[in-house]
Protein backbone atom coordinates (compact mmCIF):
# COMPACT_ATOMS: atom_id res chain seq x y z
CA UNK A 1 0.00 0.00 0.00
CA UNK A 2 1.16 3.29 -0.69
CA UNK A 3 2.00 5.97 2.16
CA UNK A 4 -0.29 8.16 1.51
CA UNK A 5 -3.22 5.43 0.81
CA UNK A 6 -2.19 4.55 4.89
CA UNK A 7 -2.26 7.64 5.95
CA UNK A 8 -6.15 8.34 4.10
CA UNK A 9 -6.76 4.76 6.26
CA UNK A 10 -5.46 6.07 9.54
CA UNK A 11 -7.56 9.57 8.86
CA UNK A 12 -10.47 7.99 8.94
CA UNK A 13 -9.91 5.78 11.59
CA UNK A 14 -9.34 8.69 13.88
CA UNK A 15 -12.11 10.97 12.37
CA UNK A 16 -14.92 8.08 12.89
CA UNK A 17 -13.91 8.16 16.33
CA UNK A 18 -13.49 12.38 17.00
CA UNK A 19 -9.85 11.88 17.98
CA UNK A 20 -8.97 15.14 15.38
CA UNK A 21 -8.79 17.49 18.08
CA UNK A 22 -6.34 15.13 20.51
CA UNK A 23 -3.80 14.80 17.16
CA UNK A 24 -1.87 17.87 17.78
CA UNK A 25 1.59 17.96 16.56
CA UNK A 26 2.86 17.78 20.37
CA UNK A 27 0.72 15.25 21.44
CA UNK A 28 1.76 13.12 18.21
CA UNK A 29 5.24 13.52 18.77
CA UNK A 30 5.07 12.59 22.68
CA UNK A 31 2.71 9.71 21.89
CA UNK A 32 5.97 8.24 19.05
CA UNK A 33 8.17 8.94 21.85
CA UNK A 34 5.59 6.32 23.76
CA UNK A 35 5.56 3.81 20.73
CA UNK A 36 9.34 4.15 20.02
CA UNK A 37 10.22 3.40 24.11
CA UNK A 38 7.84 0.04 23.95
CA UNK A 39 10.08 -0.70 20.89
CA UNK A 40 13.03 -0.70 22.49
CA UNK A 41 11.74 -2.19 25.11
CA UNK A 42 11.22 -5.38 23.51
CA UNK A 43 15.12 -5.04 22.70
CA UNK A 44 16.55 -3.58 25.74
CA UNK A 45 17.83 -6.67 27.29
CA UNK A 46 18.95 -9.04 24.82
CA UNK A 47 22.44 -9.63 23.68
CA UNK A 48 22.73 -8.97 19.90
CA UNK A 49 22.79 -12.82 19.08
CA UNK A 50 19.43 -12.45 20.63
CA UNK A 51 18.14 -9.38 18.95
CA UNK A 52 19.17 -11.18 15.85
CA UNK A 53 16.76 -14.41 16.70
CA UNK A 54 13.63 -12.04 18.14
CA UNK A 55 11.54 -12.78 15.38
CA UNK A 56 11.69 -16.58 15.73
CA UNK A 57 9.75 -16.67 18.98
CA UNK A 58 6.11 -15.92 17.45
CA UNK A 59 4.96 -14.18 20.60
CA UNK A 60 8.18 -12.03 20.45
CA UNK A 61 7.68 -11.44 16.65
CA UNK A 62 3.82 -10.38 17.49
CA UNK A 63 4.46 -8.05 19.93
CA UNK A 64 7.87 -6.32 17.90
CA UNK A 65 5.68 -6.31 14.92
CA UNK A 66 2.91 -4.30 16.19
CA UNK A 67 5.23 -1.39 18.50
CA UNK A 68 6.63 -1.10 14.92
CA UNK A 69 3.02 -0.50 13.75
CA UNK A 70 1.93 1.83 16.38
CA UNK A 71 5.85 4.01 15.68
CA UNK A 72 4.50 3.98 11.76
CA UNK A 73 1.16 4.66 12.76
CA UNK A 74 1.75 7.89 14.95
CA UNK A 75 4.38 8.85 12.54
CA UNK A 76 1.75 9.00 9.55
CA UNK A 77 -1.05 10.24 11.46
CA UNK A 78 2.08 13.39 12.24
CA UNK A 79 2.84 13.46 8.57
CA UNK A 80 -1.15 14.09 7.65
CA UNK A 81 -1.49 16.96 10.37
CA UNK A 82 1.62 18.76 9.82
CA UNK A 83 1.05 18.28 5.81
CA UNK A 84 4.37 16.40 5.32
CA UNK A 85 4.71 14.66 2.28
CA UNK A 86 6.60 11.87 3.62
CA UNK A 87 7.75 10.17 0.18
CA UNK A 88 9.08 13.32 -1.24
CA UNK A 89 10.95 14.05 2.61
CA UNK A 90 12.64 10.59 2.05
CA UNK A 91 13.62 11.56 -1.25
CA UNK A 92 14.75 15.07 0.03
CA UNK A 93 17.01 12.61 2.94
CA UNK A 94 18.29 10.81 1.07
CA UNK A 95 19.69 13.18 -1.75
CA UNK A 96 21.40 14.81 1.23
CA UNK A 97 22.57 11.70 1.86
CA UNK A 98 24.39 10.57 -1.23
CA UNK A 99 26.14 13.74 -1.27
CA UNK A 100 26.98 13.41 2.25
CA UNK A 101 28.48 9.69 2.33
CA UNK A 102 29.35 8.89 -1.43
CA UNK A 103 29.05 5.38 -2.21
CA UNK A 104 32.12 3.13 -1.79
CA UNK B 1 5.47 5.13 -3.41
CA UNK B 2 4.72 2.05 -1.66
CA UNK B 3 6.11 0.94 1.44
CA UNK B 4 8.07 -2.25 -0.02
CA UNK B 5 9.42 -0.20 -3.03
CA UNK B 6 10.83 2.56 -0.18
CA UNK B 7 12.18 0.09 1.72
CA UNK B 8 13.81 -1.32 -1.16
CA UNK B 9 15.23 1.60 -2.54
CA UNK B 10 16.70 2.53 1.33
CA UNK B 11 17.92 -0.99 1.18
CA UNK B 12 20.15 -0.35 -1.99
CA UNK B 13 21.23 2.79 -0.34
CA UNK B 14 22.55 1.03 2.56
CA UNK B 15 23.95 -2.00 0.54
CA UNK B 16 26.07 0.58 -2.13
CA UNK B 17 27.61 2.12 1.73
CA UNK B 18 28.55 -1.64 2.82
CA UNK B 19 26.21 -0.46 6.11
CA UNK B 20 24.74 -4.22 5.83
CA UNK B 21 26.49 -5.16 9.18
CA UNK B 22 25.49 -1.93 11.10
CA UNK B 23 22.26 -2.44 10.54
CA UNK B 24 21.60 -5.11 13.25
CA UNK B 25 18.26 -4.45 15.00
CA UNK B 26 19.41 -3.00 18.29
CA UNK B 27 21.82 -0.61 16.15
CA UNK B 28 18.54 0.44 14.17
CA UNK B 29 16.18 0.96 17.88
CA UNK B 30 18.83 3.02 19.11
CA UNK B 31 19.27 5.12 16.17
CA UNK B 32 15.02 5.44 15.64
CA UNK B 33 15.52 6.75 19.42
CA UNK B 34 18.29 9.48 18.69
CA UNK B 35 15.96 10.64 15.67
CA UNK B 36 12.60 10.81 17.44
CA UNK B 37 14.80 12.51 20.21
CA UNK B 38 15.36 15.04 17.51
CA UNK B 39 11.83 15.49 16.20
CA UNK B 40 11.08 16.16 19.82
CA UNK B 41 13.63 18.92 20.39
CA UNK B 42 12.20 20.63 17.40
CA UNK B 43 8.57 21.09 19.52
CA UNK B 44 10.26 21.03 23.24
CA UNK B 45 10.14 24.94 23.20
CA UNK B 46 7.19 25.67 21.30
CA UNK B 47 3.40 26.45 22.66
CA UNK B 48 0.56 24.67 21.45
CA UNK B 49 -0.47 27.37 18.89
CA UNK B 50 3.13 27.86 17.56
CA UNK B 51 3.09 24.06 17.09
CA UNK B 52 0.13 24.35 14.86
CA UNK B 53 1.89 27.34 12.79
CA UNK B 54 5.47 25.51 12.85
CA UNK B 55 4.92 24.76 9.24
CA UNK B 56 4.60 28.13 8.37
CA UNK B 57 8.23 29.08 8.39
CA UNK B 58 10.46 27.44 5.69
CA UNK B 59 13.81 26.72 7.90
CA UNK B 60 11.73 25.05 10.70
CA UNK B 61 9.21 22.96 8.51
CA UNK B 62 12.60 22.15 6.62
CA UNK B 63 14.29 20.74 9.78
CA UNK B 64 10.88 18.72 10.71
CA UNK B 65 10.03 17.37 7.43
CA UNK B 66 13.72 16.08 6.94
CA UNK B 67 13.64 14.20 11.38
CA UNK B 68 10.46 12.97 10.18
CA UNK B 69 12.61 10.98 7.06
CA UNK B 70 14.60 10.03 9.52
CA UNK B 71 12.88 8.35 11.60
CA UNK B 72 10.54 7.31 8.80
CA UNK B 73 14.03 5.71 7.25
CA UNK B 74 15.17 3.81 10.22
CA UNK B 75 11.75 1.92 10.92
CA UNK B 76 11.62 1.09 7.27
CA UNK B 77 15.30 -0.19 7.52
CA UNK B 78 14.25 -1.95 10.48
CA UNK B 79 11.12 -3.74 9.06
CA UNK B 80 13.55 -4.72 6.03
CA UNK B 81 15.97 -6.35 8.66
CA UNK B 82 13.83 -8.21 10.92
CA UNK B 83 11.70 -8.83 8.21
CA UNK B 84 8.32 -7.28 9.16
CA UNK B 85 5.37 -6.61 6.50
CA UNK B 86 4.53 -2.83 8.06
CA UNK B 87 1.58 -2.57 5.69
CA UNK B 88 -0.23 -5.89 7.42
CA UNK B 89 1.51 -5.09 11.00
CA UNK B 90 -0.95 -1.77 10.50
CA UNK B 91 -3.51 -3.73 9.31
CA UNK B 92 -3.33 -6.27 12.24
CA UNK B 93 -3.01 -3.29 14.40
CA UNK B 94 -6.11 -1.26 13.27
CA UNK B 95 -8.08 -4.63 13.72
CA UNK B 96 -6.85 -4.62 17.51
CA UNK B 97 -7.82 -1.11 18.16
CA UNK B 98 -11.01 -1.63 15.84
CA UNK B 99 -12.44 -3.74 18.75
CA UNK B 100 -10.69 -1.96 21.66
CA UNK B 101 -12.32 1.46 20.55
CA UNK B 102 -15.55 1.35 18.93
CA UNK B 103 -16.32 4.12 16.50
CA UNK B 104 -18.53 6.80 18.01
CA UNK C 1 20.10 11.15 49.38
CA UNK C 2 23.21 12.05 47.23
CA UNK C 3 23.20 11.15 44.31
CA UNK C 4 26.30 8.85 45.06
CA UNK C 5 24.40 6.68 48.16
CA UNK C 6 21.82 6.56 45.44
CA UNK C 7 23.68 4.88 43.08
CA UNK C 8 25.42 2.41 45.56
CA UNK C 9 21.55 1.78 46.82
CA UNK C 10 20.73 0.97 43.60
CA UNK C 11 24.01 -1.36 42.21
CA UNK C 12 23.23 -3.30 45.72
CA UNK C 13 19.85 -3.98 44.67
CA UNK C 14 21.05 -4.63 41.39
CA UNK C 15 23.73 -7.20 43.06
CA UNK C 16 21.64 -9.08 45.10
CA UNK C 17 19.81 -10.16 41.80
CA UNK C 18 22.79 -10.84 39.45
CA UNK C 19 21.57 -7.87 37.11
CA UNK C 20 25.28 -6.89 36.26
CA UNK C 21 25.59 -8.99 33.18
CA UNK C 22 22.30 -7.46 31.73
CA UNK C 23 23.58 -4.27 32.68
CA UNK C 24 25.41 -3.28 29.40
CA UNK C 25 25.44 0.52 28.82
CA UNK C 26 23.51 -0.39 25.30
CA UNK C 27 21.24 -2.08 27.48
CA UNK C 28 20.44 0.25 29.90
CA UNK C 29 20.46 3.25 27.11
CA UNK C 30 17.58 0.83 25.71
CA UNK C 31 15.83 0.72 29.14
CA UNK C 32 16.18 4.25 29.79
CA UNK C 33 14.51 5.20 26.01
CA UNK C 34 11.66 2.64 27.32
CA UNK C 35 11.06 4.32 30.72
CA UNK C 36 11.16 7.93 29.08
CA UNK C 37 8.60 7.20 26.62
CA UNK C 38 6.36 5.42 29.71
CA UNK C 39 6.73 9.26 30.54
CA UNK C 40 5.83 11.14 27.57
CA UNK C 41 2.88 8.72 27.51
CA UNK C 42 1.64 10.01 30.56
CA UNK C 43 1.55 13.08 29.13
CA UNK C 44 0.68 12.41 25.43
CA UNK C 45 -3.30 13.36 25.33
CA UNK C 46 -3.34 16.20 28.00
CA UNK C 47 -3.79 20.11 26.92
CA UNK C 48 -0.73 22.42 28.38
CA UNK C 49 -3.22 23.08 31.50
CA UNK C 50 -4.17 19.70 31.81
CA UNK C 51 -0.73 18.82 32.21
CA UNK C 52 -0.12 21.65 34.71
CA UNK C 53 -3.05 20.16 36.91
CA UNK C 54 -1.87 16.29 36.28
CA UNK C 55 -0.22 16.14 39.78
CA UNK C 56 -3.69 17.22 41.52
CA UNK C 57 -4.68 13.10 40.79
CA UNK C 58 -3.42 11.18 43.45
CA UNK C 59 -3.09 8.10 40.68
CA UNK C 60 -1.40 10.06 38.27
CA UNK C 61 1.19 11.39 40.20
CA UNK C 62 1.51 8.26 41.20
CA UNK C 63 2.31 6.64 37.96
CA UNK C 64 4.38 10.09 36.82
CA UNK C 65 6.52 9.78 40.34
CA UNK C 66 7.18 5.84 39.54
CA UNK C 67 7.87 6.80 35.43
CA UNK C 68 10.31 9.03 36.93
CA UNK C 69 11.67 7.00 39.55
CA UNK C 70 12.74 4.33 36.73
CA UNK C 71 14.01 7.00 34.51
CA UNK C 72 16.93 8.23 37.42
CA UNK C 73 17.35 4.47 37.94
CA UNK C 74 18.46 3.69 34.90
CA UNK C 75 20.15 6.82 34.52
CA UNK C 76 22.21 6.28 37.54
CA UNK C 77 22.85 2.85 36.79
CA UNK C 78 24.38 3.65 33.68
CA UNK C 79 26.25 6.20 35.20
CA UNK C 80 27.73 3.64 37.67
CA UNK C 81 28.40 1.30 34.43
CA UNK C 82 30.47 3.34 32.48
CA UNK C 83 31.85 5.43 35.97
CA UNK C 84 30.51 9.04 35.49
CA UNK C 85 30.41 11.19 38.00
CA UNK C 86 27.10 12.78 37.62
CA UNK C 87 27.79 15.72 40.13
CA UNK C 88 30.96 16.57 38.46
CA UNK C 89 29.37 16.43 34.80
CA UNK C 90 26.35 18.97 35.50
CA UNK C 91 28.63 21.27 37.47
CA UNK C 92 30.92 21.16 33.58
CA UNK C 93 27.63 21.36 31.86
CA UNK C 94 26.71 24.11 33.55
CA UNK C 95 29.67 25.90 32.91
CA UNK C 96 28.94 25.59 29.22
CA UNK C 97 25.99 26.83 29.30
CA UNK C 98 26.85 29.62 31.60
CA UNK C 99 28.80 31.06 28.28
CA UNK C 100 26.22 29.91 25.90
CA UNK C 101 23.54 31.59 27.64
CA UNK C 102 24.45 34.44 29.82
CA UNK C 103 21.80 35.04 32.13
CA UNK C 104 19.37 38.33 31.41
CA UNK D 1 25.83 16.42 46.31
CA UNK D 2 22.32 16.03 47.15
CA UNK D 3 19.56 15.44 44.50
CA UNK D 4 17.48 18.54 46.65
CA UNK D 5 20.80 20.84 46.26
CA UNK D 6 21.50 19.89 42.21
CA UNK D 7 17.03 20.80 41.58
CA UNK D 8 17.83 24.36 43.64
CA UNK D 9 21.30 24.78 41.72
CA UNK D 10 19.29 24.28 38.46
CA UNK D 11 16.55 25.88 39.66
CA UNK D 12 18.65 29.08 39.92
CA UNK D 13 20.19 29.10 36.71
CA UNK D 14 17.04 28.41 34.84
CA UNK D 15 15.43 31.66 37.02
CA UNK D 16 18.64 34.01 36.39
CA UNK D 17 17.25 33.47 32.76
CA UNK D 18 13.59 33.53 33.27
CA UNK D 19 13.15 30.36 32.01
CA UNK D 20 10.25 29.47 33.84
CA UNK D 21 7.80 29.92 31.55
CA UNK D 22 9.44 27.91 28.85
CA UNK D 23 9.91 24.70 31.61
CA UNK D 24 6.38 23.32 31.32
CA UNK D 25 5.57 19.71 32.19
CA UNK D 26 5.12 18.68 28.91
CA UNK D 27 7.83 21.30 27.38
CA UNK D 28 10.41 19.08 30.31
CA UNK D 29 9.09 15.87 28.65
CA UNK D 30 9.90 16.32 25.24
CA UNK D 31 13.49 18.12 25.87
CA UNK D 32 14.41 15.06 28.13
CA UNK D 33 13.26 12.81 25.30
CA UNK D 34 15.67 14.84 22.96
CA UNK D 35 18.30 14.09 25.34
CA UNK D 36 18.11 10.37 25.48
CA UNK D 37 17.89 10.61 22.02
CA UNK D 38 21.14 12.46 22.08
CA UNK D 39 22.46 9.79 24.31
CA UNK D 40 21.23 6.96 22.41
CA UNK D 41 22.80 8.40 19.22
CA UNK D 42 26.43 7.90 21.26
CA UNK D 43 26.00 4.26 21.40
CA UNK D 44 23.84 3.57 17.75
CA UNK D 45 26.44 1.70 16.19
CA UNK D 46 28.73 0.08 18.84
CA UNK D 47 29.21 -3.06 18.98
CA UNK D 48 28.87 -4.48 22.83
CA UNK D 49 32.89 -4.76 22.72
CA UNK D 50 33.10 -1.04 21.08
CA UNK D 51 30.65 -0.08 24.21
CA UNK D 52 31.56 -1.53 26.97
CA UNK D 53 35.20 0.60 26.30
CA UNK D 54 33.58 3.83 24.67
CA UNK D 55 34.78 6.04 28.00
CA UNK D 56 38.52 5.18 26.89
CA UNK D 57 38.28 7.88 24.46
CA UNK D 58 38.66 11.39 26.22
CA UNK D 59 36.40 12.87 23.77
CA UNK D 60 33.22 9.96 23.52
CA UNK D 61 33.80 9.98 26.99
CA UNK D 62 32.82 13.43 27.21
CA UNK D 63 29.93 14.03 24.66
CA UNK D 64 28.80 10.68 26.82
CA UNK D 65 29.16 12.33 30.12
CA UNK D 66 27.93 15.77 28.87
CA UNK D 67 24.56 13.92 27.37
CA UNK D 68 23.56 12.10 30.49
CA UNK D 69 24.20 15.51 32.60
CA UNK D 70 21.48 16.98 29.61
CA UNK D 71 18.79 14.33 30.56
CA UNK D 72 19.59 14.64 34.31
CA UNK D 73 19.23 18.52 34.71
CA UNK D 74 15.29 17.89 32.75
CA UNK D 75 14.65 15.65 35.17
CA UNK D 76 15.21 17.22 38.20
CA UNK D 77 13.63 20.38 36.25
CA UNK D 78 10.56 18.00 35.98
CA UNK D 79 10.70 17.42 39.43
CA UNK D 80 11.03 20.73 40.61
CA UNK D 81 8.27 22.14 38.51
CA UNK D 82 5.50 18.73 39.31
CA UNK D 83 7.01 18.61 43.14
CA UNK D 84 8.19 14.85 43.08
CA UNK D 85 10.84 14.53 45.61
CA UNK D 86 12.63 12.00 43.15
CA UNK D 87 14.53 10.21 46.54
CA UNK D 88 11.18 9.28 47.84
CA UNK D 89 9.94 8.50 44.73
CA UNK D 90 13.01 5.96 43.72
CA UNK D 91 12.45 4.04 47.47
CA UNK D 92 8.96 4.01 46.64
CA UNK D 93 9.84 2.13 43.14
CA UNK D 94 12.56 0.26 44.63
CA UNK D 95 9.87 -0.83 47.35
CA UNK D 96 7.70 -2.30 44.82
CA UNK D 97 10.65 -4.05 42.79
CA UNK D 98 11.48 -5.50 46.05
CA UNK D 99 8.44 -7.82 46.18
CA UNK D 100 8.40 -8.15 42.72
CA UNK D 101 11.69 -9.39 41.64
CA UNK D 102 12.65 -11.12 45.10
CA UNK D 103 16.73 -11.55 45.56
CA UNK D 104 18.30 -14.82 44.35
Amino acid sequence: MSIKALQDQLADFADRRDWGPFHTPRNLVLALTGEVGELAAEYQWLTEAEAAKAMDDPEKARAIRLEMADVLIYLLRLATVVDVDLDAAVREKLAINESRFPPA
